[in-house]
């Protein structure tokens, strides 16, 4: 029943390898069967070599275990926060990548310096507040996914689908679990060229509003004619 | 009749995967058969890993399609703006490679610091100026290859093949599709040499003219001594 | 006898390769039996490529060979001194890693600045003092060790499992030999982004307390909830 | 007569693209056999994956091919002149390998800040004047051998087997081929240490004179107790 989601899941970890974005078990992706109100996401620390879809644990919204023999990621509260929060998502990864891992300590934003940035997220890729000393008392990954969902007020969460949460590392998000992946990958890209830029031109100002919508706008939405299919998204 | 230009655009497409030097589909190489003034390019969003000889489009200077099912890269009025503008270029390469995006980014151009760059770039490789918002709501990737083709008033493109599009990233060329992928990883190489001769001496001059010249025409030109060929290029 | 213990410090100094923490020979693991008071060491400046469990050394906490007919590690008499003054370590692991090299020829603790670092590391992980002219040239191995166990006066090894020792190079130890190397990979990676981070924002602070306490003990302790195991190191 | 000569200036040109120093045709490698004064040396411009052992040319210490169908390398005048000056040596390395350029391009000597450093070349890695106009257009790879020798005035090239040409790039050497190889990658990680122990720390110092003789002299010269000879050179 959640056979081809567990599939997906345990795929988009695999890639997460493959792209090296993940050192040990660094990192995971999850997966929502919106309908049935069900997460498929990796259990916690179990390394990417024994990993297999069988182990892939099912919780539904609330964090109850619907099925697996192992405890899922210790950042599943985030990951069902941000389920909860914003409607569009249908996977949601989490990674310490090197550069995206150095903005987020760094706690700035990536300014949009250009055309790669704005082909995927439209505009500077956000940073949270740091949590205060209370929220990381309480429930902390849960208010971990409380503090990106209040840093995105005012932001469509599909048009920026990444967040770098300070003094901690980047959270990517997509359709589904592979596109998640896809933004992870992009992110960690975008995050060296910025890093770079900043070195080479220390003023460096964000590109045009005018160069971010037309790039963006090439790849997504209705009017989308990059690539063979007719709309993407 | 235009299978080994196909075959060629296909290898030099790989190329440039297998130089590192492109993510997911962040890259396309065209090649031109002058003579039938027909181009062949990549297809636009079509992964690495799926491409076939088959998948590349032909095209002719207009942009009309001559053969092929799928979809030029986007890119495709740029490389065509080029060719008309270029008598002397067989192939064009655009990537999104880190080091060379970065100085596209930071909108400088990669001083001459070395023997490295001599032997392949005569001078500084130069960087355009930004596209005005008319020019990006425009046929923006037309005006994309006019930016360029401006910014080489006095320059010979054969002796300067790279250049770096403010805030977006490079294009490189030669007389066939491989040596423009051969001159996309040089490129790549002597920005990330010049990033770091910068961070170690900020105040490091260019080298002399003199030098550029020795390097420069010991690999090119009739008296070219380097190689096991007469004559080089 | 020794045989499992040698299999795991082999297995150890291969890991440490596999992970690219290694140039040539410039890195060694050794792992301690501490009820029989031996320790097994990586022969000096034999390559990775050409070792064997056979050629692992056993010397006892002295120093005196126990088995082996290879000349153990030159950096043994600093192992030993370690594992004389800390009593829970049974692995401990040397390399000249690029990063946390990088910090240690800088002569600069690496500040904790995200929970990639506090997952492992109880704070800031420390450097040593230079060693004097009179240190160097008496027995300069031994005094290495010692200058690391003058730096710990106040800490405590198993929640501070690195130190860079100036001007030289990170030591890194655990439990046993893979969990020395597991945390010689970790700093490798806190290093970078450590390096990064300040590139990004010189005046960037340390993590707050509660933010440290929070993910350290959250993987280790009696409270651990990261993970399969009901309790971790 | 030359077989092994050229087996190991082959094998030694190959294991320079196996450790990542080159890129293309981008470096060379050198031997000689002293007795016969005969030099082996890379073809010019041969790609590394068609080189074949029978490629490698031999020439005398004058430049005269003694046998090869091909061109030697164009940077023979430059191995010729070393030999011809450095008594000790039997292989000579060229590359353009990133670090170490960059090094050469910001015309900065490599500090020695470390022991991975100390246990290699003894000082600081020396960085030679640039050539002027009238050296650039005379026998220019010749005036870059002298330039090199000018600059080891006062140096012993064996204790000291790097140095930086000016706007160019490394060459390095040793007994054999082999050493000339090995010392050019331990140059390109001392190269990228140093860049980043500047970045941590910008006033960082060079290590004490006790501390590199102590380092140097544990593995070369009659007191060396590292690794499993007796002596080693």
């Amino acid at each position: 029943m959640y056979e081809e989601l567990k599939q997906q899941v345990y795929d988009a970890n695999l890639a997460l390898q493959q792209h090296g974005l993940v050192v040990f078990t660094w990192g995971n992706v999850s997966g929502l069967d919106r309908n049935r109100g069900v997460m498929a996401i990796k259990p916690s620390g179990v390394s990417y070599d024994d990993l297999t879809p069988e182990d892939i644990v099912l919780v539904d919204l609330q964090g109850h275990i619907v099925a697996g023999d192992l405890r899922p990621s210790s950042d599943t509260p985030t990951h069902l926060e941000l389920y909860r929060s914003f409607p569009g998502l249908g996977g949601i990864c989490h990674t310490h990548s090197l550069y995206a891992t150095m903005w987020a300590q760094a706690q700035r934003p990536i300014p949009c310096f250009g055309t790669t940035h704005a082909d995927h997220f439209y505009g500077p890729v956000p940073v949270t507040d740091a949590l205060t000393c209370g929220e990381i008392d309480g429930p902390y990954e849960e208010n971990t996914g409380k503090l990106i969902v209040r840093r995105f007020a005012g932001l469509d969460p599909l048009q920026m689908p990444a967040v770098l949460v300070a003094n901690h590392g980047p959270f990517t998000w997509g359709r589904g679990p592979d596109q998640a992946v896809e933004n992870a990958v992009v992110l960690e890209q975008v995050a060296q060229m910025a890093y770079g830029t900043l070195a080479i031109n220390h003023g460096q100002n964000a590109i045009l509003q005018a160069l971010l919508d037309r790039h963006y706008l090439r790849k997504h939405g209705p009017g989308a004619y990059y690539g063979q299919k007719k709309t993407m998204e």
